[in-house]
């Protein structure tokens, strides 16, 4: 698979990117069998790292997520996911899991 | 620091985006003193999984990356960075990591 380096787990961060509004929405893990159905069936696939299966994401939530271009990094260990969410990306029902900012007030 | 959790290794995975077009730059890994900098000397740093030490994105070629915005995901486990990159965040010399396109083709 297109000399992907996986991590010593199996896995690689993918970073999932709304295709038209270009919002970073969240980031998984993918192992080879996620990024290969990420690639193949139009929906984004994860590893789920606690549960320790893959996992169809919005398959509990019936909020999937529309796979539209799929891109490896430099050093070919991480993957970006251009993608078209079907509803709220984020478990809490934000848009995206980036919804708390961070500043200096909080070191 | 705002019940971050990095991992085993004390790091967390940043997404660096740029704050003006949206593109997304690069991942890098940030331990808890690379997030302290980003967020008071306005430059992104990291810490450098390779050479075990801390760095000043920026630092040899000059295209430092300017700190905009940081913020974190639901999880506390992941950064986002919108930044202002002086030039090529790649060590390519391309202006994104993310410049090589995955198809099923490449399975």
């Amino acid at each position: 698979m297109q000399d992907i380096k996986f991590d010593s787990r199996g896995l690689v961060p993918a970073v999932v990117q709304d295709a038209d509004t270009g919002e970073v929405l969240m980031v998984g893990y993918m192992n080879e069998e996620a990024l290969k159905r990420t690639l193949t069936t139009g929906d984004v696939w994860f590893y789920s790292r606690s549960r320790q299966e893959l996992w169809h994401k919005g398959e509990t939530s019936g909020n999937f997520i529309h796979t539209a271009e799929v891109w490896k990094d430099c050093d070919s260990d991480t993957i970006l996911v251009k993608a078209k969410p079907v509803g709220p990306v984020c478990h809490t029902g934000n848009k995206t899991c980036f919804f708390q900012k961070l500043t200096s007030k909080d070191l």
